[in-house]
């Protein structure tokens, strides 16, 4: 069966998917998305996904009219168009078609197009190994609270730290820790999760929130204040969280090793077992 | 006739031409650009803009095997198929198609489009009122010297500008003043023209350096460094560059008016000369 995918009210093959080039987002990076995971029949959190989405259109201006059941149904349905119970759908609104103006135009129709991925489980060897970073000037604007779809930075640094040997890298920004490339960061001190504010320097991740309540559950504190370099380092335990991959443990960064030669998972593997059991009741 | 435009290849009616939905210039902003003058029947510093162009995409990494030669060509050939002999061309090249990955795909086909404008002439009782402009902190990333299509940011503050009553914006980073939302900028102070220097902060436009010649011709010095806000509004001068507008001059910044009282046309006159010469004769 071919990938189907879907664009602007209709559900098509996905080699049949095409946008104009003087889409918004073709031309100035105006448009936002979301990445969410679909397991047991459910989309995992779903709906903070979709109110995340709708923050981030309104924080750019960008007008539509799409109701959270239009979009939670265009998800389930790819879901089921494609076959698949483990996945995660990309879905992207942009604000549409207009010759090329550089402000923002308005009364456009907005351009609305998801796709579907098979979900992808982390192998307990990778778990345990865990995986290396290193860190870079945060480059990026001063807006990483909106989703948007302006990720070139975070895809070029992302690829440096590859080549450089590392599996992925954390940004820095004046010193302080902000996130990882595409992932919030958290590292762990004396049993006490410390991760950075949600301010306009992270996005505000439905994981890193949801990780947050998780151990909160079991008596687990989190301190949501700014930190240094020096600080992670020195952490007991780091570990990153997005929607798809969940939860990364770092087993080095800048090449030295986290907490006990880079082995400790104590809270990584607490907050994952609370993760699958929220997945699998919610 | 119809609108003519270009896409990989093929010169197309401009409402055929359309990218796939996973292209990366549209999940990524991972995509470069330049618009370039046609006037006389030449491309005003053609040479220089393509030259530009092969240097955003090698910091973006995207690999291509577009000659000069080639891009010029489809330009000029736009022109004509167009019937534009005054117009702008915008050309914009992306790392191409691929299944959505968060690292720099390779191998892929870059995607080449380009579309062409009629040009306009400002008015001159535009050039002698001046434009109005506000300032704003310079939330871009800090690759501003890398042309590429990540716009978001600098077209939300266009707008935010003229939603607040003025015509455009001028950025300020950590209290420097670094260029205009689409524009460099350049201050006049005792008849030296002052610019910010062409590092990451800000783009090394093709006319702010066309201009700082020209001035050089004619003995007006020009410095290349910061200078913050206060000394932007006590200039005997201001005015905005770029390869579509040239010169706008500035009758208020922040609702205080520039040198005599913003009617100051001293140096923006001169160099609009020297430039209408230079463009006449090039």
């Amino acid at each position: 069966m071919s990938r189907i995918s879907y664009l602007n009210g209709e559900f098509l093959p996905h080699e049949k998917c095409f946008v104009h080039i003087e889409d918004r987002g073709f031309q100035f990076a105006d448009g936002a998305y979301e990445v969410t995971l679909f397991e047991n029949g459910k989309l995992v959190d779903g709906d903070l996904h979709i109110e995340r989405f709708f923050r981030s259109l309104r924080e750019m201006k960008i007008e539509h009219n799409f109701s959270a059941d239009f979009l939670r149904d265009i998800q389930l349905q790819l879901f089921a168009k494609n076959n698949l119970d483990f996945a995660t759908c990309y879905m992207q609104i942009t604000r549409g078609f207009a010759n090329r103006v550089p402000y923002l135009p308005k009364d456009l129709n907005p351009t609305i197009s998801a796709t579907v991925s098979p979900g992808k489980k982390m192998p307990a060897q990778d778990f345990a190994n865990g995986f290396s970073f290193e860190t870079h000037d945060d480059i990026r604007w001063k807006r990483c609270d909106i989703k948007s779809v302006g990720l070139f930075a975070a895809s070029m640094i992302n690829q440096e730290a590859k080549n450089n040997g590392f599996d992925d890298a954390i940004f820095l920004r004046d010193g302080v820790v902000t996130e990882g490339s595409f992932a919030n960061l958290f590292m762990v001190k004396n049993n006490v999760l410390i991760t950075h504010p949600a301010d306009n320097f992270i996005l505000c991740g439905i994981t890193r929130n949801r990780f947050i309540k998780l151990a909160a559950s079991i008596g687990i504190k989190c301190e949501e204040r700014k930190f240094t370099l020096d600080e992670l380092l020195n952490a007991d335990e780091v570990f990153l969280t997005s929607s798809s991959l969940i939860l990364r443990p770092a087993r080095e960064i800048n090449k030295k090793l986290i907490g006990k030669e880079g082995k400790n998972r104590e809270m990584a593997t607490k907050l994952n077992e609370l993760y699958r059991l929220f997945v699998g009741s919610s």
